[in-house]
C-alpha cells in the first residue's frame, strides 16, 4: 500500500510518501516540506499548504493519508496553525475520497523506534534505517511525516483489516 | 457591500450574510447554522462544513468574508475544532479570491453594542434591532455570524479604504 504521511504545520508542513506492507520493509516514494512565510496572511498560507498537499495527493495517489493528531496540550501558540494545516490536509484527502487516519506522536514514535517517548534524533535515525536511505531526511518535519506513513502501513493496515473484519462479523459494534 | 460573517465551529458554524454601507443600516440577506454530528469522523465533518460554506459563497456571492479570530485562550477542548472550521471557511473564500478579514469577539461586540464586553443576550438584541428583524436570530452562533458581518461593513469598510489609500501613497509600508 502507498501512504502519504503529513506532519501538519503552517510554517513547515512535512509530507512523505512510502510504499510497503505490514511487517515488511517500506520504500521511500517521495518526501518534502511545504513552507509558508510567517509574515504572509493566513488565507495565503492555507492556500499554499493546500497547493502542496494537492500536488502530493495528485502526483503520488496514496491509498490513505496518515496525519499527526493535534492536541490542545501542544504548544498553545502554534496549536491553531497546526490544527488549520491539518484541516487542509484532511479536507484535501476527504474531497478525493481517500481515507484519513490520525496518529498521536507517541504512536508514530512507537511504530518506528519501539518507544513512544523516543526523541527526534532517534526517530530520524530509525526512519533513515527503515527506509534504507543514504542520508537522514531533513528537516525533522519530513522525517516525522515518513514515520506517520510507516506507522500507518504497519499499524493502520492491521487496524483497517481488523475493523473491516469486525464490521463483517459484529455489525454495529464500534471498535 | 455584501458580507458573509462566519462564527466558526464544527458542531455549530454560524453563517450570516448582510448588505450595507458604513454608517448606514444593514439589511439581512441570509442566516443559518451549519451543524455536524459530534460522533462523525473529522474528515466527514470538515467536508460538511465546506459544503455549507460553499453554498453560502456561491449562492450569495459576498464581496468579503468576516471570520471570528480563533484564540488559543478559547476553551482548549474546542479550540482545535474551531480552528479547523475557520480554516475551511478561510480556504473556501481564498480559493475564490474573496478577501477574508478576522475580528476578535470583542471587536464584533463593540461594533454592534458599543461595548467589547457585551453578553450574548445584548449581542442578539442589537443584531435583531440593527437588522430590523421580526424575531431574534437563533441560535447564538447565527447572531454572532451576523454581528461579524455588520462589524466588517462598519469597521472593515473603513479599514479596507484606509489600507488601499495607504498602499497608494506609501507603497511598501505595512499598515
Amino acid at each position: 500500500m502507498r501512504i502519504l504521511g503529513v506532519d501538519p504545520g503552517l510554517t513547515r508542513c512535512g509530507v512523505g510518501v512510502v510504499e510497503g506492507l505490514p511487517g515488511r520493509p517500506c520504500r521511500l516514494v517521495a518526501v518534502g516540506v511545504i513552507r509558508t512565510p510567517p509574515e504572509d496572511d493566513i488565507p495565503d498560507r492555507l492556500l499554499a499548504v493546500e497547493a502542496g498537499i494537492t500536488e502530493y495527493l495528485d502526483r503520488y495517489r496514496p491509498e490513505a493519508v496518515a496525519v499527526e493528531r493535534v492536541f490542545s496540550q501542544h504548544n498553545v501558540a502554534s496549536v491553531i496553525g497546526t490544527a488549520q494545516a491539518a484541516a487542509v490536509a484532511i479536507l484535501g484527502a476527504a474531497r478525493r475520497g481517500i481515507p484519513v487516519h490520525t496518529y498521536t506522536p507517541s504512536e508514530a514514535k512507537a511504530a518506528v523506534t519501539g518507544s513512544g517517548t523516543a526523541d527526534k534524533r532517534q526517530m530520524t535515525t530509525m526512519v533513515t534505517r527503515l527506509l534504507r536511505l543514504a542520508e537522514p531526511p531533513k528537516p525533522a518535519d519530513a522525517a516525522d511525516a515518513l514515520a506517520l506513513a510507516i506507522c500507518h502501513v504497519w499499524r493502520g493496515g492491521t487496524k483497517a483489516r481488523l475493523l473491516a473484519a469486525g464490521r463483517r462479523t459484529t455489525k454495529g459494534v464500534r471498535t
